[in-house]
């Protein structure tokens, strides 16, 4: 076995024996070390940005474009503000020990649930560093061990973080092997992390749909997937047309690079004439390039001063994260609907309209982690949704859907209280 | 493509598209065709048992061991229990639809989760043949399609069952493609089935871990693994001794086939000169062979009229599944923690004891989808629980753990009611 692997091999058996520990810990120790990192990142700043500018050169000389460039950079505003998140980690309630359900059965057995911890995250994530501090607080805050595999173009950056982590945590009192950083970027070893059943209870992958097929079709154990965002917004023929301009204005302008960023508007036949020249002009103004089907093409072509382009088959269904959005005419809610079925991703999906049957509608009938009406799908967010704080976004049916915190890292067992019964 | 899996492409399409509408479909209808299948088994009786008689014909000429014909065999009263578990599925709150953890945040949006179906159920299992109406039922019940694929050694009363079930949910308006039943017995349809994925969402394997393994090694789709129970009682030295015996009694002997029945009793070395006699006398009566540790032997061997052998190695950590047990004898609860660490299948594990510290630390620290204090682990059961039905024992801690009935065959949606929100 060679060198990485071995060492890959040996952080998991020190994860997992972490982890042991980890569901015992007090909630007291555990927001010690959260506060300690919270602190570390400002005082320890500047080995922090030297590393990261290191990563950063090297990026920018091998060619990547802006916007990753954007999401690798750090700086000391950044590092307040990741700081401030692991503050916010620690004032969150604990979820492991909860116990709920608790009802006497008939026979006097008192029974009900006790909330624990899923044991050992394995994260593998893209360019971002900060994902090495939120993952590595929201994991230690629900009891977890984590093991972190970091993308190769911030590999300097998520290992000072990882390193101001790991001793903070120590300082604390929290049980070494709680976070786990693997430092070699080989490829090879994210397979190997796949196959790593029996150590790692859930794999969570950060990044784009490429990362995210290969973890869920090569793991053999659980993948928490998600992320991917195509995002609908349907303009009802009843929807207030002053406040579907600004939902879609905001949903496409206010954060174009994210998963819950609108990416497809569907505008209903009667309102599209008065409707889209007024949504076109702002997204102009912002910048937004439109991808027009035959119909909105039509209306919008002698609007002055947009940028248009006519609609390929393939943007039905794509996840722009940029200024980009395709639109749509539609001639019924049941189009619309049929549309999302078959082109949304199950992410953020939402209805502009004053007509409650159509509202109650939308909301039954479309599959998807979360369901609008007459709002922004910008609010797909663990903080937004007041959760506090969020790992992920699952797009899966299974354990968890949509934002993801704490409570959605543990899992419970079963306590039974009895007196001497038997069954019957 | 060979016909056999032609046909088990078909059929996943036809629940698919079964599962879409199921979700909607009302607690009327669903109701009136469980009542309806309850009705049938009983009506249809002389087909389902002589379909039975084929199964049953084979099986013994091909050797079958009694066990497991007696677990093959249906009759007039086995046909009367499943009727009267389908009227208690029927009886059970619909749990697709309830709306939960709704609330108003700050911005005014009002945001809360909708139960929802997970969608198509694939099912695999073993010689029982009850298996493929429970399933079915609480399948209908939550709202999922299913497809069925039962083993070759019941597959004319797998059939029978099934038709039975399809008719009943035809007549009650149920759509078509909610209950698929795979005829084919080739062994190679199984793992076409695991590579199902996008058409089954969940996969539950039914049977021994030989199939237990083969699937969630090999599903490309979400497992519930589990139903594997290697299942351990603690005597402590502070335990009630009457109690102790009789719970053990229980655990081993009240039916000695299923997961839930005890595998290995430890034994505080301060009682076991006291309890093991007792104990073995008890077992004895009812046959139970015991492997002992030397100990054990010991103190055992000089009783008159006991079944004992030493115990192997691989005793330890053996699932029996018969009137067969191991004893050993620990020196501290910290030895039998270690013992059920190393050895368990996190199923059920019990602690005799009056010393509430030991009962504290035991339930805390035994991780097992349930554990025990001063009860037999016989109880852990889906209708002992008070779910009121069981569609298997979940030893995975993602999404379900422990005994599963209708609310863990669902997954939610998140609703978002807004009236104009933006994101700031």
């Amino acid at each position: 076995m060679e060198l990485a692997t071995r060492e890959l091999e040996a952080k998991g058996r020190a994860a997992k024996a972490a982890s042991k520990k980890l569901t015992f810990l007090s909630t007291e120790i555990k927001n010690k070390a959260l506060l300690s990192i919270a602190e570390a990142l400002i005082t320890q700043k500047d080995e922090i940005l030297a590393a990261n500018r290191i990563d950063y050169t090297q990026a920018k000389s091998s060619g990547m474009n802006e916007a990753m460039l954007d999401r690798l950079l750090l700086s000391a505003a950044r590092l307040e503000d990741m700081s401030q998140d692991v503050r916010m980690v620690a004032a969150l309630p604990d979820p492991v020990g909860e116990v709920f359900e608790m009802r006497a059965l008939p026979n006097g057995l008192q029974i009900g649930k006790k909330r624990i911890p899923l044991g050992v995250i394995g994260a593998i994530y893209e360019s971002r560093p900060n994902v090495t501090i939120d993952i590595s607080s929201l994991c230690l805050k629900s009891g977890n061990a984590v093991i972190l595999r970091g993308g190769k173009e911030s590999v300097n950056s998520n290992s000072a973080l990882a390193k101001v982590a790991q001793q903070a945590c120590l300082d604390a009192g929290v049980p070494q092997g709680a976070i786990e950083f693997i430092q070699s970027t080989e490829r090879g070893l994210v397979n190997h992390m796949l196959g790593m059943k029996g150590v790692i209870d859930l794999i969570i992958p950060r990044g784009g749909s490429g990362l995210v097929q290969l973890v869920s079709e090569n793991a053999a154990m659980p993948v928490l997937t998600g992320g991917i965002g195509v995002c609908h917004t349907y303009v009802d023929k009843s929807a207030d047309l002053g406040k579907a301009v600004a939902i879609a204005y905001n949903a496409k302008v206010q954060r174009p690079t994210v998963c819950n960023a609108l990416d497809c508007l569907l505008v209903h036949s009667q309102v599209a004439q008065t409707y889209l020249p007024a949504i076109a002009k702002e997204w102009a103004e912002a910048g937004v390039e439109i991808h027009c089907d035959k119909r909105a093409m039509a209306i919008l072509k002698p609007v002055p001063s947009l940028k248009l382009a006519p609609a390929a088959e393939d943007d039905w269904g794509k996840e722009f994260l940029s200024l980009k959005a395709a639109i749509k005419v539609v001639d019924s809610l049941d189009e619309a609907l049929e549309h999302i079925e078959k082109h949304g991703s199950g992410h953020s999906e939402a209805i502009l309209t004053e007509d409650y049957s159509a509202v109650m509608r939308f909301l039954n009938e479309v599959d998807a982690a979360c369901v609008y009406a007459n709002a922004s799908t910008r609010f797909t967010d663990g903080a937004q949704f007041g959760l506090g704080a969020e790992i992920g976004i699952s797009t899966q049916k299974f354990h968890a859907r949509g934002p993801m915190a704490l409570k959605e890292l543990t899992s419970y067992k079963w306590i039974i209280f009895g007196s001497g019964q038997v069954r019957p």
